[in-house]
């Protein structure tokens, strides 16, 4: 870094430091001849606003927090895209940060993102969380907060998710209008509103089309993917294995393939395979997997909408507690019904 | 943000800034008694040290920046999670930029870089880098800087890369091994430090095998997903029609086994395809797609590794210009020899 500061700028021109800051900022208290000379001596020496500096002044850091489980994942990486779409267009810098699912690192993370470093933050929660202290202080600290997907549901603050019970509704009586009658449900977490909400709807869609509840059938993974394929295994190795599957984060569905494929567990005739995903690649696979699309590039770029209203506090309109985004089912031969 | 700065609290404890300012730090000069009622009325008053007066001193950001062409991509986003292993342990933050693939973009992100918001940069180049007078920008100003995977390869920086003229050369090797003979080279830049070097392994295994370059059976595809797809359809809709595919970037393997599909072509009957590809869902595609691995997540956690030893500047030892981590071959059905 050129270690050249305005003061010495100022010195090589003869000129005050206020004078040279205005110019620089292109005042019009300044003659044309003036700033004509500061440019030039300032391009010279390399000169170059000090960021810090003028943060200070100012008071902004310009620079927004993404807060999430992780980003090896189409979903989140999807995410990432639509805040930078946002971000970008506004001038402001993105900081991301993993929690890896686990609770005390989210924590850490959010803690010290209290002094001054960033404007703003966006978080989704980890597997692991379960108590909301940690955002509470953001928010004693008026630090601008918006939640997406997996969110604090009792906290007010501003949150967008995807229609969790609703798609789900759709998802398990799409499996169920297929043939399903023993549908496992698998989840990563008894505490993330995604999880509970997906629960109600798989619950109101067996309801509804009459078919009894069993505890049995919901399997809770974890974050380690090999204890997560143990699982599964034991799962389709049972007596009386399920007939259908629905996953409800993406990354238990590729295991269930690797499962069936294992076992010689046959998609769709066997069992039918329903997850939430955004991978381009679920058409491809064999058989192609019926997925729910989530909308995860506009969640992003909404969310970060949202936070950048509460950054400029701009306008007189209330900003929305809860933004829904809708997912879209889109069946395909993995839950194709086998007329036997 | 809590607006008390350190002046506010030395008034409230009628001590000096400095005093205030040196408890804070747990300085030795400070007495114990003294500190307790400072870290005491901090707590009160939810004091929060300001990052930036105190970055202002230490002329530290404690922030890296990563540059790269996109992030909705297996390949990158498996580079972040290596790099934020690193940057975590280090006590960093990691700001993200994407150039979508533009160079005027990538230079408008550098140049805002050379500020003193980062302390170091890593980047990989956009498909339509041609020249890098920015990154000498950065160079000058002393900013450490590293370059991953899509690399300047004429400048005295550090660079991580994997092998690629040799990853290459065993790819297509490995199809002529299993009866192709026309095989089509898919692309995404002249320029590219990746391309060229994977174009000379292309070259040099089919020179090894006596079978004649053909330069109809270089296909340069564009960051536009839907004229990729328009160009492929074409290439396969040839009467000669290739019956290798060598797909040099992961983003263009989807595209071809969706053409393929479209158009009847069966792999690996009619075509054989491989592809650089870091995702998990190859082995389950209908055919599982032979690959070659990158090590995505080795690649961020070298490249950031180099990186904090040049910011610490620590040690004698010199950092390697050049550091090459080995790619996999890893052969499935997409690929295999048909007896006929």
């Amino acid at each position: 870094m050129s270690n050249i500061t305005l003061a010495i700028l100022a010195e090589e021109l003869q000129l005050s430091i206020a004078t040279v800051s205005k110019a620089l900022r292109d005042s019009h208290e300044i003659s044309t001849a003036t700033k004509k000379r500061v440019l030039k001596k300032a391009k010279d020496v390399n000169y170059q606003v000090n960021h810090f500096a003028s943060s200070l002044r100012k008071k902004k850091s310009k620079t927004i927090a993404v807060v999430m489980p992780e980003i090896a994942n189409n979903f989140f990486s999807l995410v990432i895209n639509g805040v930078e779409s946002v971000a970008q267009q506004k001038g402001y810098h993105v900081l991301i940060y993993l929690s890896h699912e686990n609770f005390n690192r989210e924590k850490a993370i959010t803690a010290e993102l209290q002094n001054g470093r960033v404007d703003g933050i966006m978080a989704s929660l980890s597997m692991e969380t379960t108590s909301t202290e940690h955002l509470e202080e953001l928010q004693k600290k008026n630090m601008p907060l918006v939640l997406f997907d997996r969110v604090a549901e009792n906290m007010a603050v501003p949150k967008v998710t995807t229609n969790d019970f609703e798609s789900a509704f759709i998802a398990v009586k799409h499996l169920l209008e297929n043939g399903c009658r023993r549908i496992a449900f698998l989840s990563v977490s008894n505490c993330l509103s995604i999880n509970k909400n997906r629960l109600k709807g798989y619950k109101a869609a067996l309801k509804a089309n009459a078919v009894p509840f069993n505890s049995e059938l919901l399997v809770q993974c974890t974050n380690d993917d090999a204890k997560n394929t143990g699982q599964l295994k034991k799962l389709l190795s049972r007596k009386k294995r399920p007939d259908g599957i629905f996953a409800s984060v993406e990354k238990l569905a590729v295991p269930c393939y690797e499962v069936c494929n294992e076992l010689n567990i046959r998609i769709p005739e066997d069992i039918k395979i329903i997850s939430y995903s955004n991978l381009q690649l679920a058409a491809l696979l064999a058989p192609s997997m019926t997925t729910i699309a989530q909308p995860a590039f506009d969640m992003g770029r909404e969310s970060a909408s949202i936070l950048f209203k509460l950054i400029e506090k701009k306008g007189v309109s209330p900003i929305p507690e809860n933004t829904v985004l809708k997912s879209t089912l889109i069946p395909r031969n993995s839950t194709v019904a086998i007329h036997k």
